[in-house]
């Protein structure tokens, strides 16, 4: 009973050996991510199209419910970027901006995200997610960069904006320029120039002047948390608030409230796929994260229970006014480095937010929206990553074009059309690499026992028999090219009277495939030549053993190729 | 430029070599298909909802332009059984049956199926036919048989009944009940039982009498034809009409009219993804017989090229007042075991069928429509056939579940979702074989050079070193899952130093497989553990070679996996 139990709830793990030198590290790390995550929860509030505090409150209960129910030591449940950006797309298609039903169907998406994981966490579906090939995830994550990135612009130039697409949001900031607000710019650039340069340029000058690493980290982590004070402060001081410069305004100085998810069918079923498609992108970010971070500590992640991790922090965000969360990349990473050694430091940065709740939000009323779309084109800019193009190109062109065709309808057609259409692609990809597999005809290397391509290498055959090796799993969607080549070889080819078939890489031999091989039985026999097989691995020999296709074989099975060789070939004949 | 143009026109090839015999044996050929054929053609236009001598004129014009097109030497090209069943439902659901709205359809149907297969051929994407499995293939011509039979009983009743699916038919069958035609019903009842007993009890009696296998045969084939004229006759001698016998009635007497298909944007809309099942399905059904036939005589089917030739004779049938047609594989062996040589056998055959059509059509104005229904139970009865069932089960579960969902699926939504869930089914299930790779711990066998799985036989292994066959391509599918479970090995061992991943059956690593093992190899480094690869195959091998990962790699590539036991394990260690 108590493995079992300690399996769904980790926290049993880790709780029983909890120590004062743990408590101490994990309050540190704790302290260093609430400084990073107050500006950025409200910042990806904003993005999602949600009142800033949405993303205060995304942020205490599902860190809490992660840190009992999550696998994973350092990873920081919350608010990020691409998941915020889903989250305006779905819910914009379903209620308008800044009204109660778009806050309701936040919520509605979060509780659908979070019982869907718990689903499959609970089912043992985590496998799900690697139909998100690297290519795809890649494209897709650079694309939406982009796409967060440009939404944010209209922001810092203080006009109104929208738009799903790239080439919609254009056209909308472009129509909308001429009502630029000044001083809103100049606050959006210099807060974008300053984060930028702390990003690029503090820490090697922080480095310089003898700063040890960890400190210089953390400068550079303040960096939001200082242009977030500046601008407040200039706009507080200055009165710019009369002169266009839109803020934040009145937040509710309260710990997260008490919400309900909505259950009318109507809003459910339209949100459902958005769900689906929030919990697969959320949780592939998390998991990788989480095990990159594990590694380092040669610790395990279980892909499952992490599932169950991230179902609840959802379903959490869904009760306590948030929006869809997942484990986020920047702040896991910061969270690791300033020493978190259990999720206890999770739960404490809860309660740092928890009280920045209460008590800072008052504070943040002039905080320019400049600002934080600023700190959202800088964090984002750096998802961007081109590289990928190129990468996978020189690697494989099936993949190149999973990662083109995933940019290009991101930001042609939006993420939701982007991500789906680059998932399709893949699986269409693979199975046409599949279904036209390699197939070498082999030889005998003079004076071994090895066979090998006889159009690489010097090798001896003989005109009767044609020997070709298989380089793929024999299933449906190739079944019929090999009845196809066979048939083509051995019509060519008329003083042929064996043909052996080498299943050294032949994992798996399907239903289809066996058809087609007993087809190929037939039509060899008609056409008096043998079939033979070589080489057939354990557990597919154990299969066909089963069938009537050994009983009727045209020829003979060889436990080797040589063995083939030496039974069929005449000396007198063999060509080197 | 003349091989490039006999490609596209086998004609060309088989044309320059015609002679006397070929002449003769052409010509009984098409002499038995084409008094076959006849009754057949009525009932399976029956069977499509449209007038009798549509199936004619579905069999003239589309066998003439096989002949010049098609690779087969035996295919015999014109109205089948599945795919009337398909164009019932297609064109049921744009029109009403009787009006010539619905002819049309049939005519834009056939029409949009032919451009289909055209393009398929033409861009040579033949392959696209194998994404239908065997299993899928088999549950589906079950499914249709079953469906096809049913739909006849009403006839066979004289009642009318209509539906489709299995429930729907039968419940339309039932509450018609007591509206039966006692006449019709004898008719159709002795006519059933009658070709039954043709089918099985005849050819064995007229053996026994001392009849030529041919002979029987041929005399079996006409048994439809007997029950044809039988049943007129009985008709019209008895002026059963009169009694509430339906008959085929007038027909016109005339070769095939001149139509055209329509081109109206709303009805293609609505055809084209039918149209496009039934290509596929068809095709593959042709292109299953066509390569039996041929292996026969050791020839060559180009598969590309029969979906030029199955592309023209259905355009053929667009033209000339027909509907979509595919070859056959009743009237194709007949045609083959009669000794047909080439395709002029079908173009006799085209012949023998305008001559019936311009003489022949008011001999059947008094056939019973029970009559024709009872040719189609015969012949589809034929096709049913459970017993993929048990063979699928006892081989492959997953491929058991495949026909199975095919069959219910056809039966209980009908033909369209069934074949479509069918083959979304079978991806889907192949897809998860593939996440989740046979991933074999192995070790030396000894006194060998082999190794082996260690659970499956006695070996030596090294507690400092864990070798891992995978037997499977590393692909985004399955790259988490090797991640996953290396990671799980190696927190499991604290002793380990070399992970060694034996590549033998490893035929593809793709990009996200590529990003997986670099992932692998940081984590093992921060871990302290080496990653090592064994016989990797020459592709793979070329790939990786642009990449990063083999300069990165925290170990080394060995030729093969004794190299790399030598190099890595410590006599003093090994562990028999």
């Amino acid at each position: 009973m108590k493995p079992r139990l300690a399996r769904y709830l980790p926290i049993l793990t880790w709780g029983r050996h909890y120590d004062r030198s743990a408590l101490t590290n994990d309050l540190v790390a704790a302290v260093i991510v609430t400084i990073m995550l107050i500006p950025q929860s409200l910042a990806y509030a904003l993005l999602a199209g949600l009142p800033a505090e949405a993303g205060i409150y995304a942020s205490i209960a599902p860190i809490l419910l992660y840190a009992i129910f999550g696998t994973s030591r350092a990873l920081a449940v919350g608010p990020v970027a691409v998941v915020s950006l889903l989250t305006a797309t779905a819910v914009g298609q379903v209620a308008e901006q800044g009204t109660a039903g778009y806050a309701i169907a936040a919520l509605t998406l979060a509780g659908l995200s979070g019982s869907f994981l718990l689903l499959l966490g609970v089912f043992r579906l985590g496998f799900l997610a690697n139909f998100l090939s690297h290519p795809v995830i890649a494209g897709f994550i650079t694309a939406s960069g982009i796409l967060i990135a440009t939404s944010q612009l209209g922001h810092i130039f203080g006009i109104e904006a929208g738009g799903h697409t790239l080439i919609e949001m254009i056209v909308a900031l472009l129509s909308h320029l001429g009502e630029t607000n000044p001083i809103t710019l100049v606050i959006g650039i210099a807060a974008t120039a300053f984060l930028f340069w702390v990003r690029k340029g503090l820490k090697p000058l922080l480095r310089s002047f003898g700063a040890g690493p960890l400190l210089a980290d953390i400068v550079t982590k303040a960096g939001p948390v200082a242009a977030v004070l500046v601008t407040t402060l200039a706009v507080w001081a200055f009165g710019l608030q009369a002169r266009g410069v839109s803020v934040v305004g009145e937040v509710p100085q309260a710990l997260p409230p008490l919400t309900l998810p909505s259950v009318a069918p109507d809003l459910l079923r339209q949100l459902v796929i958005p769900a689906i498609l929030i919990s697969i992108i959320g949780f592939v970010e998390s998991i990788s994260v989480a095990q990159t971070l594990a590694a380092k500590k040669r610790q395990r992640i279980d892909p499952n229970q992490e599932l169950i991790g991230l179902g609840a922090a959802n379903l959490g965000a869904a009760f306590t006014g948030g929006y869809p969360v997942t484990g986020g990349f920047a702040r896991s990473v910061v969270n690791f480095d300033a020493g978190a050694e259990t999720p206890a430091a999770g739960a404490f940065t809860a309660i740092g937010l928890a009280i920045a709740a209460l008590v800072l939000t008052p504070l943040i009323y002039y905080l320019p929206i400049a600002t934080l779309a600023a700190t959202i084109v800088v964090a984002v800019l750096s998802l961007v990553d081109f590289s990928i193009l190129k990468k996978t190109w020189s690697y494989s062109h099936t993949d190149f074009a999973a990662v083109a065709v995933t940019i290009l309808l991101t930001l042609g057609l939006g993420v939701e059309i982007g991500v789906a259409c680059g998932v399709i692609l893949s699986v269409a990809l693979h199975l046409y690499k599949t279904s036209k597999p390699h197939v070498a005809e082999v030889g005998l290397v003079p004076g071994t026992n090895h066979f090998r391509n006889i159009s690489r290498h010097a090798v001896q055959t003989d005109p009767h028999v044609l020997t070709l090796r298989v380089d793929e799993s024999l299933y449906f969607v190739n079944a019929r090219f090999l009845e196809d080549l066979i048939q083509d070889r051995v019509t060519e080819k008329g003083a042929l009277r064996h043909v052996v078939l080498m299943c050294s890489a032949v994992n798996e031999i399907d239903y289809s495939a066996l058809e087609s091989l007993e087809a190929i039985n037939h039509r060899l026999r008609d056409m008096g030549v043998g079939l033979h097989l070589s080489e057939v691995k354990g557990p597919v020999m154990d299969r066909l053993k089963t069938t009537h296709l050994l009983h009727e074989l045209n020829g003979q099975i060889f436990l080797s190729q040589y063995d083939a060789w030496k039974a069929l070939t005449e000396p007198g004949k063999i060509v080197a």
